[in-house]
């Protein structure tokens, strides 16, 4: 509790009310990067199932709702869903299939998760893709410091590489734990840093009722606009991942309770590992997933209808031997399609992860993370959790496994964009300018498009063996160790307006002079 | 030329006549692998062009080819094509769309591609996928010996490879050079290692009139069957690569007279490097590579109608920098997806390769890998090239990588297998009995599934933390280092037919005789 808000690394730049933050701050550099993109899918997704298979499961799922219900540890909870004529018995819940299905049609199938920047704004939903960092894990890495707690200086690191990055959309939670931070009050510094070193959407923790007070108000405070308008805008995300199976704890719920009657958005991931807390058969795995998705869902519905939600899968299977959690594997990806077609039968934003279980930056994670990538980009994935930085499965936030995610995000972008076809492009001309047996490098067709054609990836080593071998055999994550460092060199904090930020900075020095939450919870 | 073909690693276990041999010969051992399969694509694959924006590239094609024509280096082949009425001026042939589509409209949709084990008889085209071996380095890299000259220890090593695992399909070639054989009889020694050594799909290079007509007599003698089946009967397969941009080279033509005209697999694979030897959009360098290849493929319908043909797809992107190709780009990813569009609109299988250009096998390796994989696998490639092995753009046959390959080859091939769905699959009853708040890991729904519910990976690393760096911390590459040494103890040499490999070995030893094929090419 020794920090202030007034650290400098977290201390916006200032700026007159009014005018809007530049929305190429801290994107220049010497790191070549790709632009700023609203990203699209423009060819149709992947159906791994037949429509009567996808029934099969959907409705599966409904039979598990109906007849064994789902446990919700919350007596308001269980008020509002006995009023909207679920059976209720004891913290059991029970729910006609017409009630799930009367309560998702007005969940919005689109929406707008609003930034303190507007030009970071995303549409979420559709064919839209989206790419957050990694949320979460206790541990960071990199290769001069190893492996170790995460503290508040690496969390700060991280939101910067994800504030410096145009492949980063959102701040998918606590890029690392800061653990040096106390509990207490941790969520106030760490919302802090995170509107101020940033300037795209952001993700809170549903940890007891004040945390999910203050994350409210922090992320109204950071926009500077009134209650009256936070509610109408979505502003600030949370993930609500069941107790799988089939139970959704106090403060889950109260998380739905405070963000959902506000507007916000929720986003309903059950944590299905095949053969631990899901049946060891995919589609069974799914059943559960959809059960548990649903419910939640519904639930926000019902808190208030129309609330911004979004479906979250995170089915994955465990290894065999040791019953360790896997990612990245063909069970993975299977769930992450299916995922995407369930999300589409019932119209709503899907939520899905770019995974690993690897121990470090070696072919492992680099297969694991596209394997991953392959399946939420062709099943539909919206809102990308984990985008950068994940590793060992979630434990550790990884320094060099976010500039690897960086560059294959930006590969993956590379490959949504639509091929040129006009008549240019098509480049008859140029084919007859050359002609059989000439080349094309010094063809006018050539150099009027050359430095822009292709993909420039950030760590890729094209050298040729032998100029490879001269500079030392440099593997991927050596490069990734540079960039992630010049990264931080070349970051540039956001503008914040200044009233917005002072608004900000009071609540949190109040909040903090409170003894913020309690932590017993 | 000291070798003989008796050298003991080369000489097949005998067996009588009569029986056929044991499909799953060498396929034991303590490597885990999945079983022989027939690989298929059950999901429509992924269209990224409009049907209108395919038929501009075709239309743009077929302008190329009336309007600037393509050359072809051989007498004969000209005679030919003049004769089914194309435009003959010197060199260069223009060739009347119509001319084009009729000859196209013989090739077979699919056809068989058999072997000398009819267990490993190959269905290439539909949404059947194979994959091969990497073909052609001139160079190897293992751990310990380090990057060199490709010898026949090395290209016997990995011919043991490509038997040992049931992921691998067809030989894709040489997999490596093996350049201690002297060019005049490399051919009879390597074809004889590739019939003895394996018992999978063949293929051979056509590099003049001597080396073409001893592969199809090898073809045909390993599989012990008279001339007239083996016009009936594809046993052979070559790659023909056009010297792009729209030339076709007189061994290549050759090549074409040879094997089409025996009935044997041609595939027409232009090399078409955007902003190289193709023009440098993608849409450009699609209409050149799909110019060349229906030249291609048209000749080899006018060679003989109804000869099995491949198209074959290799467009790619040089790196900006230098010059130099770049692999599993998202440029090659678009190419690789819209060369399968071409391909189906043609009615006619598609050849594509598992690519990267990385030095070692890093990160890079593996996502520029799995990138190809992606595309490939969604864009309905079904003779895959380079399926295991490939390093460096193709300069080098990697051991560690070849197993890397194997692992990320079994994780597709899982992928492929349809999800179950079928009441125990979808595990209601499993979730009855583990109820809200439990977990599966003791429920007799995963007890009686778990050893085959989830696909074991070869060399994937899913030990924790701890135990990992008890481990000593092994990158991937470490355990695919480990792994080839044992798929080489364990590699069992197939059994072949005595009679089969007499006439093989006596035909062998007579062209040595004979001093093999003129090297002043």
């Amino acid at each position: 509790m020794t920090d202030t808000v007034d650290t400098a690394p977290s201390e916006p730049r200032r700026r007159r009310g009014g005018a809007r933050a530049n929305p190429n701050a801290g994107h220049g550099g010497t790191i070549p990067q790709l632009p700023k993109r609203k990203l699209q899918r423009k060819f149709p997704p992947t159906n791994l199932l037949s429509a009567d298979e996808l029934e099969s499961i959907h409705l599966a799922s409904l039979k598990v709702l109906a007849e064994i219900g789902m446990d919700f540890l919350h007596e308001d909870a269980r008020a509002i869903l006995k009023k909207a004529g679920a059976l209720i018995d004891g913290e059991r819940v029970r729910f006609d299939p017409a009630l799930i299905e009367e309560a998702l049609s007005h969940a919005p199938e689109t929406f707008t998760l609003h930034s303190r920047n507007p030009a970071n704004n995303l549409e979420i939903g559709g064919n839209n893709i989206a790419f957050g960092t990694v949320g979460s894990p206790p541990n960071c890495h990199d290769m001069e410091g190893g492996r170790r707690t995460g503290t508040r200086a690496d969390f700060q690191n991280f939101l910067k590489l994800g504030q410096h990055f145009n492949a980063i959309s959102f701040n998918g939670g606590y890029p690392v734990e800061p653990v040096d931070l106390h509990a207490s009050t941790r969520h106030l510094d760490a919302l802090y840093d995170m509107c101020t070193l940033t300037d795209k959407p952001i993700k809170a923790y549903m940890l007891g009722q004040e945390r999910s007070s203050d994350a409210l108000e922090i992320a109204r405070l950071a926009r500077g606009i009134s209650h009256e308008q936070f509610e109408r805008e979505a502003s600030l995300a949370t993930i609500v991942n069941t107790n799988s199976p089939l139970k959704l704890d106090w403060n889950m719920l109260n998380g739905i309770l405070n963000l959902s009657s506000k507007g916000q958005a929720v986003c309903i991931t059950p944590f299905t590992l095949a053969g631990a807390m899901a049946p060891v058969t995919v589609a069974g795995a799914l059943v559960e997933q959809n059960a548990e998705a649903l419910a939640g869902l519904a639930f926000c519905q019902l808190v208030k209808k129309g609330a911004p939600v979004i479906y979250g899968g995170f089915t994955s299977n465990v290894d065999m031997k040791s019953g360790a959690p896997a990612f990245g594997t063909p069970e993975y990806m299977k769930a992450v399609l299916v995922g995407g077609q369930l999300a589409r039968r019932y119209k709503l934003p899907y939520r899905t992860s770019n995974t690993c279980a690897a121990n470090m930056v070696d072919a492992q994670a680099a297969y694991e993370s596209v394997f991953s990538l392959w399946a939420l980009t062709m099943g539909g994935g919206n809102y990308i959790m984990h985008g950068a930085g994940w590793l060992e499965g979630g434990l550790v936030a990884s320094y060099e496994k976010f500039i690897l995610d960086i560059d294959l995000i930006q590969m993956v972008s590379e490959f949504l964009q639509p091929i040129e076809i006009n008549e240019d492009a098509l480049g008859v001309e140029a084919i007859r300018e050359v002609g059989p047996g000439g080349h094309f490098f010094g063809a006018q067709h050539t150099l009027g498009r050359y430095t822009n054609a292709f993909y420039q990836p950030i760590i890729s080593d094209w050298r040729n063996n032998q100029q490879w071998v001269g500079a030392g055999s440099p593997q991927a994550w050596e490069h990734a160790n540079r960039v992630y460092k010049q990264a931080l060199k070349e970051y540039v904090q956001p503008e914040m307006d200044a009233g917005a930020h002072e608004a900000l900075k009071d609540f949190v020095e109040r909040r903090k002079r409170e003894g913020g939450a309690p932590t017993d919870f």
